[in-house]
């Protein structure tokens, strides 16, 4: 028995409309979560990304239980008070960033050991300390420790990876302590083959889960690749359960990914771009650290309504990046998380409407254009 | 003649309530102007500096000069739209920096020449020069250049040090373009030495400026030597017009050089310590980095009303500041510039008052109880 936690309100083509709701409030999908990675969305303060109309974030089990601990985090009131965001948040399970990031991992059928990579010492992450690190977290969408299949793998790699990861869903569920308004979401992995995909997904819904994910993608197969993966995975998922894309993407990927019918997203991509000065817009990516913008009196984005663009050239903007100043990471992250946020309730009014199409037509004739006419 | 631009509002013992009035608005006195460097507050939107109650910037010639250029900042609408601070800015002269920043500079009676720290190119500073790009910065109060005599200096030295920066001193009034509500200071010299500050502050209103900065304090020669040229430098200034000591400083100088008839600061102090760790308050100064605040769930100081202090815990600013995460920088600079604004609020409000005594007192009271009691 899982909770009733996710209302699909429209659909149109294969693309949803739905709500997610949580012990701390109700996130409207299609959704994107910027990354908080250590208790921080890098350079914004919490009110300013809730101002750019983002309702969930992202937190990093991995990240926090080493640094400050779970348990730290836990004695200051949880996540939620501890960062001052008082709406959901959903917390990875620390398993794609212990086989990317830690040092000396060790990986069995119990869990994995690794070295923190902040000071050496020795933890342990399996599906009963994720979970349990998780709730102490107070993470309002739990997701399950699994591994995620590197990309390329065989057939038979690629299975042997899902079983384990459906192995610790079961632990995973079983270690989930249910709370009215905490969901847990399975993870679907299978790599690029349809037949484990279908397997992966039988596993996990016949535990049952809150909600589930599709894992294992935007780790190199290529955006075609992607969505030829997309185009069946999504429907071995149930269709009263929201369905979230792990770590994509660039504005094209959640376009394409939603006209697939994926409801929520996550990727460091445009907080990380507002630090290298890489502006995302409607008319495609733009280099703020490019010479044609250093005396250019323009905006960003005339249009947008973001700070960076409302009261900024792109000169000063240029300005700051080439001289380091954390005031333009903060204005470009501004910008970067305001125009994906802006895409996701286009994506959202665009579904309710029934004019999908027509806005992924614009969407694209808008990336195809690459910036302003030169002045 | 000069315009009049100052008005004395309230004296209690030799400390000065007063008001500055420039092309861009009012300036209230005793006032702390932030350091924008290079057009920017670091780590501040210019909207959060308002908001911590400045009414004044400072900006830095030298680093303007070599990037973006005054020229670029022209085109780009002068440096109030270019850094979307629509408040009065002073613009300091680059002679300090040139001396301590630059590269094979080569002083002489025209100016300095000096290569750029950043690409090594040639560039020359001098009255006139230093007075056009503060023009084309479109500063309001435009500072002479001088040269800023180091500490120690024999009597002859720091002699032959002043007469230069008042010959330099006469060729900046010479260069400056006069407009309403644009405001030129001449510079103080004479090192720790009575008689040549005297000198200096009676060739200075010979040539006559809107206002008058004392120059070559805060270099090494500590507080109480500061203090005992303060005792008499001021006197030598004209009543009607402001008086600005340049690079100070920490919470304890303001007040000392406030009581001692200052009207003007400017300082790195609250914004570089926000960077490293280092929180102003009312009882002392802290370092969040200690790890005694690491589990500490309050905030710097609950009576702030500052941003950091009213939604974050001493627990999660250390955390961030560990993780070097730029919120963290962004946190503890809004408290430092909140601490200090609040500060030359409390100095005003006391002078008008009548009761600077009583608020000095307490001010030293609570400097001397260092942090709040352990939990």
């Amino acid at each position: 028995m899982t909770e009733s936690c996710f209302t699909l309100l429209a659909k149109d083509g294969k693309a949803r409309r739905g709500r997610v709701s949580t012990a701390h409030g109700h996130v409207n999908t299609p959704a994107f979560m910027p990354v908080g990675t250590a208790g921080t969305v890098k350079a914004m303060l919490p009110e300013s990304v809730a101002a750019t109309g983002a309702e969930i974030l992202l937190g990093n089990t991995y990240h926090l239980m080493l640094r400050p601990g779970a348990e730290r985090v836990a004695a200051l009131g949880g996540l939620h008070k501890f960062m001052n965001w008082p709406k959901p948040i959903l917390t990875d399970s620390g398993g794609f960033q212990v086989m990317s990031l830690s040092e000396l991992r060790k990986i069995t059928e119990q869990g994995v050991e690794f070295r923190s990579h902040l000071d050496g010492r020795k933890h342990m992450l399996s599906p009963e300390t994720s979970t349990q690190i998780q709730d102490q977290l107070d993470s309002d969408i739990t997701m399950c420790f699994d591994e995620c299949t590197p990309f390329p793998a065989t057939p038979d790699q690629a299975a042997q990876s899902m079983r384990l990861s459906m192995r610790w869903a079961v632990r995973s569920r079983d270690a989930f302590r249910r709370r009215p308004g905490y969901l847990q979401f399975g993870i679907m992995q299978g790599g690029i083959y349809e037949h484990l995909r279908q397997e992966s997904a039988r596993a996990l819904v016949d535990i049952g889960f809150e909600g589930y994910a599709i894992g294992g993608l935007a780790i190199g197969e290529g955006q075609i690749e992607m969505f030829r993966i997309l185009d069946f995975a999504p429907d071995f998922l149930p269709e009263d359960r929201p369905r979230y894309l792990m770590g994509v993407g660039r504005p094209a990927d959640i376009v394409g990914a939603v006209s697939r019918g994926i409801d929520m997203f996550d990727c460091v991509m445009p907080t990380r771009a507002g630090r290298t000065g890489a502006a995302f817009t409607r008319f495609g990516e733009l280099n703020i650290r490019n010479a044609r913008h250093a005396t250019d009196p323009r905006p960003i984005d005339p249009n947008c309504t973001c700070p960076a663009c409302t009261s900024y050239s792109r000169g000063y903007i240029h300005h700051l990046n080439k001289a380091k100043e954390i005031v333009g990471a903060m204005l470009l992250t501004w910008h970067n998380l305001h125009y994906y946020q802006e895409l996701m309730q286009g994506l959202r009014r665009a579904i309710e409407a029934g004019t999908f199409a027509e806005f992924v037509m614009d969407f694209e004739a808008g990336q195809a254009r690459s910036d302003l006419p030169p002045l």
